[in-house]
C-alpha cells in the first residue's frame, strides 16, 4: 500500500518552530510535502491572492522532504500544494500549522492557519489545523508534537464528512499537566479590540491594532472551557455560515 | 430623534462606483461616514492588519458625508471606522459594498465585504453586506440602489440577534426584469480553481489564480436558486462555524 500523501501549510512561513514541529509529528505516517507563506501571514484568514500573481520557489529538501516557500496566503499554500506542486496525486491530508498562538473561540474566523485547513476540506481533503496557545517564537512545541502523534494516525483513518475540517488548540502546559482531549464546539465570543495610536519619526500619525478574547459562553461543551481546564480542543469545523434561527424573522422583506 | 449613524465601508477600494452606489442609496436614511482600502482589497476575507501600522486619512468631503481612506483591510475599516473616526459614537449599521461581483454559496468565505459585515456584528452592530452579480468596473447598480433603498429602512427597523448579519446579493439583471426577494440559506458549494502558469520577461515562472463556482445544490431555498432565477438573495449569517454533525464521530478520539 502506498504511503498516504500529506502537505503541510502554515500561517506563520518558513522559518517558524512549528512548522518544523509539525514536520516531526508527520513524517512518520505518509510522505510529506511542505509549502508555506515566504513571511508571516497571521490573521490573513481565507484571503486569496487575486491582484498580483503568484511564485513559488523549492528552498529546502531534507530527508525526503521537499520545502516550498510562496508569497501567497496560507489558502493560497494550499491551492498552490494541490494545483502547481501534487498536480494530480490525490492529497490524503492537509496539516496546518503548528499555529503559535490561539485559533480557540472566534479567532478561528481571523486564522490563516485554519483558513488553509477548510480550504482543504472544500478541495475534498482532510484538512486539519494545529494551533499552540503560545504566541512565543521559541515556544515549547513537546507536548504538541506528542498529541499530534497520537491524532494523525487516527486522522488519516476516519472518515471526514463532506466540507468538515478539525480545529486543534493545545494549552501551554507541559505534557504531564495536559488532562486528555475534549470534543467541543466553538465558544462563542468576540475580540475586544484596540487601536493604539503613535506618532511617526515625520509627525505622522499611525495606529497599531491589538486586543484580547472576549468569552461570552459559560458552557463545558466549548473549546475555550477545554483549554481552560487543560485538554486539547478538537472542534469539527463546517463551511455553512446561514443563521437558520434568523430566517422566519426577515420573511417579510419578501413582500 | 437623531439620525441613525451608518457607516460605509467596501473591499473595492475608494473608487469604486459601487461605493458611490452604496452611499447614494443610505445618504437619505441617516449620517454617513465612508471608510475603505485605498486600494483594491477583493478575496481579502477576514483578514486584519497585524504585522504593519495602519494609517487613514480624510480624503473627500461632499454633501455632509466625510470620506476616509486606509491601508487596512475591509475588517480593518469596521474597526477604524468605529475607534479612530467615531470614537464612542454609537453605530447604528454597517453597510458594506456595492461589492463588484458575487457573493454567493462559498464565495462568502473568501469575501472581504462579508468579512467586514460579520465584524460589525462581532463588535454588536447592524452588519449588511450589498453584492452586485456583475465584476465590472462600470457595472450598473441602478437596480441595487433601488433595492438598497427599499431594504435600508427595513434594516435599521429590524432587530437582529447576536452576532448576526445579512448577506445580500443582487442578480445582473435590468429592474424591471427583477422577480422580487427571496430569504435564503446559503448555497453548497466550491471554487475549482485553476492557476495558470506564465512566464515574465525575467524568464521566471509565475502562477495567476483563476476558477469558476461549482454550485453542488440543486434545492431552491438557496441563494444560487434565488440569483439563478431573478430574484435579490438575502442570507443571514451567523459565526459558529461548528459542525455540529461530527462531534460524536469524534468522541472515541477522546480516549
Amino acid at each position: 500500500m502506498e504511503k498516504p500523501l500529506i502537505l503541510i501549510v502554515n500561517d506563520d512561513a518558513y522559518e517558524a518552530k512549528g512548522l518544523y514541529a509539525l514536520v516531526e509529528a508527520a513524517k512518520d505516517f505518509g510522505e510529506v510535502v511542505v509549502v508555506v507563506p515566504d513571511s508571516s501571514r497571521s490573521g490573513m484568514a481565507h484571503a486569496i491572492t487575486m491582484n498580483e500573481p503568484l511564485r513559488i520557489q523549492l528552498y529546502r529538501e531534507e530527508d525526503g522532504i521537499k520545502y516550498y516557500r510562496t508569497n501567497g496566503t496560507p489558502v493560497d499554500c494550499v491551492k498552490l500544494g494541490q494545483k502547481v506542486v501534487l498536480r494530480d496525486r490525490k492529497i490524503d491530508l492537509v496539516l496546518s500549522g503548528i499555529n503559535h498562538g490561539s485559533n480557540s473561540s472566534i479567532s478561528l474566523i481571523y486564522s490563516g492557519t485554519m483558513a488553509a485547513a477548510i480550504e482543504a476540506s472544500l478541495e475534498n481533503v482532510k484538512g486539519v489545523g494545529f494551533s499552540l496557545l503560545d504566541y512565543s517564537s521559541d515556544a515549547d512545541f513537546t507536548a504538541s508534537i506528542h498529541y499530534a502523534k497520537k491524532l494523525i494516525p487516527q486522522i488519516l483513518k476516519t472518515e471526514f464528512p463532506p466540507q468538515v475540517s478539525l480545529n486543534i488548540n493545545i494549552p501551554k502546559l507541559p505534557l504531564e499537566e495536559i488532562k486528555g482531549i475534549k470534543i467541543v464546539r466553538q465558544t462563542k465570543g468576540y475580540w475586544n479590540e484596540d487601536l493604539e495610536k503613535r506618532v511617526d519619526c515625520f509627525g505622522r500619525d499611525y495606529y497599531w491594532l491589538s486586543g484580547y478574547l472576549v468569552d461570552q459562553d459559560p458552557h463545558t461543551d466549548t473549546c475555550q472551557w477545554a483549554l481552560n481546564n487543560g485538554y486539547v480542543s478538537i472542534q469539527p469545523v463546517q463551511v455553512d455560515m446561514t443563521a437558520y434561527h434568523f430566517i422566519n424573522d426577515l420573511k417579510f422583506m419578501e413582500e
